[in-house]
């Protein structure tokens, strides 16, 4: 039975489910692809550690490099969530002519020109699925077709843990904090739940999606982000009421703009009666939008141990099955992205007044207004797309008060 | 630029969507891939017929064995609908050396693995993406992943015809015939409905799942099915009051007799909280459910045109990236599917009685109520799991005569 030599850099959460994964699925993938993973090294900080995993004390080591050198590893899957250190360890193992395997978004979102044109010009395989989404095989979906429909819209939910945490504040009135604490102890935010709460964390997986779908040269500082810190159990509520659920939204659109994209990571409105907002809780999804076959639509877990290691374990097959992998992908000249006052949307806004007067008068001011609330001294309610500077003077204007509350609103949206 | 030669035997819906597509994706496949589809010949019944796509008359023929021996095809996609013919000229496609690409579930069903073992001995590429659920990548999912997670359950909603009915039947409470005609003018039902209304259709599709995902080596004959003519709008609406939905499920699911597997396809109630439940329309959606990680869940359009001819192409780009294909799927010895008596489901029945007194009565007799409505003199009730004969008899039993209607139950349920 031919071997594939695996060696892990990195044995926390999702290591360790690599390494049970391999030895979980080795029979399948023997009957299956007649090949079967082996892991022969895995360097860890700590190697007098317990683990959540069986390794021979044998394969344990504190040095990355010995994971580097060994001519038994076909290929290096990087698991120790660093950055500068990671991408260094994964140009080693290239250069020493090994495939590379990662879960690390940050490094990804960086790197991901170099990592890929460096494992393309040597000829080997370079795998990420597991960057973005790991219960979704989305970028697989993606390369293997989708990208050739002409993609105009990449849209979803790729943060568990805000997801999360904005559905507990829904369903039970719950403040920031404590939906905060909640989901910590759930497991799905982390001890620093920053990356999570500020869009940092989606804003990579962003970048990753539009590098590799949209072919668009961009790291996560080309994503605008706002982070869900300021959204209250109060908007939420009202939302429902006028047919919407605030979702953590991920958005890469291309601009009306000609030549130009909206990318960007915030909070925001989604119909009720739509895929992404039939979604709750940890689940992730994605709406995949194309000119030419309409519209895909993908959900499942977010990251975590388990599916994080699944999309480790399909990267590693392909490396067996096909080592060399996929194309490279050409990128665009430039990243071409909008300013936020260009961004089109819908609005959703709290201001005082009253709910039929307001609804007239931004009519007569061409705003459309698809749904409003009345709730005592203020109205809630949404119009229809337009940049911000299109919308909300007409608004203020209209009420006679800056919007107390304002957040975008996507989807589908009509009266 | 490498070209790929493609040949089509066959120009209806999906034939002329397939050769729009590959006019349309040419120039993302050059500037990604390095490859451009160019059409080479194809066959049609009858070549004075108006198309729906540009083709020089050159290119056209009226017989299926110019595109066999023409040496400039490089991959037969065979669009006709047929199947002994279909099957035949797929035959005689791989015999001559050249790939083959299809869209028809009913061949695969029948002959799928004659049909990859030809492929596979003359080392060629046979893509069957298209034959089910043209609109979610599914197949290549399954392949590329989640088969080695161990998979125990594929079930879903694979017939856009029926799901379109039932979803109308119960919005506006319309009756079989009518929800019939209206699929029909929304050119989602066929002039000949049979295949979809009687279950075929879907069973066609699961068999080839199953043999794909599961390795059962089965035909469409193996999976029992029920169809959904029987279905009143009424039970519809009551499925809504109980919590439910009722959809037209395909489910191949590891029996608990060891060993075993339920093949089944039939209209069943599933959460309405749940995602499939959610789904509306002529929307296709399937739960993968894995042994080692969780599970999995695409959604999107079912067939038509333009998503089967997305599948089509897909294939198509797998085999200029990667002729030969994936290996071929090694199978069980044999089928080893458990008769209908031993279908392990939810049952919800309508019977004569008083609510109260039934849920009383029949937790006296161990059998688990989840959810019971009183509507005048009858009861509308959901069961726990188990067999019909563990469920069935006691319910009889307690409401003093047999079940006036009764459904299946799929899904989580609990009280």
């Amino acid at each position: 039975m031919r071997e594939l030599g695996v060696g892990l850099i990195g044995c926390g959460v999702v290591g360790a489910e690599v390494v049970r994964g391999i030895a979980e699925d080795r029979e399948v993938w023997a009957r299956r692809y007649g090949v079967v993973p082996v892991v022969r090294r895995v360097a860890v900080r700590d190697t007098s550690k317990r683990r959540e995993c069986k390794l021979p004390l044998s394969v344990l080591t504190a040095h990355p490099e010995d994971v580097l050198a060994d001519p038994s590893v076909d290929v290096v899957v990087e698991a120790t969530g660093r950055v500068e250190e990671a991408r260094n360890w994964m140009e080693r193992a290239l250069d020493a002519g090994k495939h590379v395997v990662t879960a690390s978004k940050a490094v990804l979102a960086r790197h991901m020109g170099e990592l890929l044109e460096r494992a393309r010009s040597r000829g080997l395989s370079f795998g990420y699925e597991a960057t973005v989404a790991g219960g979704i095989p989305l970028l697989r979906a993606l390369r293997e077709g989708l990208v050739a429909y002409g993609i105009t819209e990449v849209a979803g939910i790729l943060n568990g843990t805000t997801h999360y945490m904005l559905t507990r504040m829904e369903q039970e009135r719950l403040p920031f904090e404590t939906a905060l604490s909640e989901a910590q102890r759930a497991g799905f935010a982390e001890p620093d739940p920053s990356e999570d709460v500020s869009g940092e964390d989606a804003a990579c997986k962003l970048a990753v999606v539009s590098r590799m779908a949209l072919a668009l040269p961009v790291t996560q500082r080309d994503v605008y982000k706002e982070g869900i810190r300021d959204v209250k159990p109060r908007d939420l509520r009202l939302a429902v009421k006028l047919g919407f659920r605030v979702k953590p939204m991920a958005v890469a659109r291309r601009s009306a703009v000609e030549g130009k994209w909206e990318l960007r990571v915030h909070p925001a409105l989604v119909p009720i009666e739509s895929p992404l907002g039939r979604l709750a809780l940890e689940e992730n999804g994605i709406r995949v939008t194309t000119e030419r076959r309409g519209d895909y639509f993908f959900s499942g877990r977010g990251a975590g141990g388990a599916p994080t290691a699944g999309a480790v374990l399909s990267d590693l097959l392909e490396v067996a099955l096909r080592p060399g992998g996929p194309p490279a992908v050409e990128m665009a000249d430039s990243a071409s992205t909008v300013s936020s006052e260009q961004f089109v949307t819908g609005h959703y806004v709290r201001v005082a007044g009253d709910a039929a007067r307001l609804r007239k008068d931004l009519e007569e001011r061409d705003i459309q207004v698809i749904a409003a609330h009345q709730e005592g001294q203020e109205v809630a309610l949404v119009t229809g797309r337009g940049t911000p500077a299109s919308v909300l003077p007409a608004l203020a204007a209209a009420s006679g008060e800056a919007p107390r509350v304002w957040l975008r609103v996507e989807g589908d949206i009509s009266a």
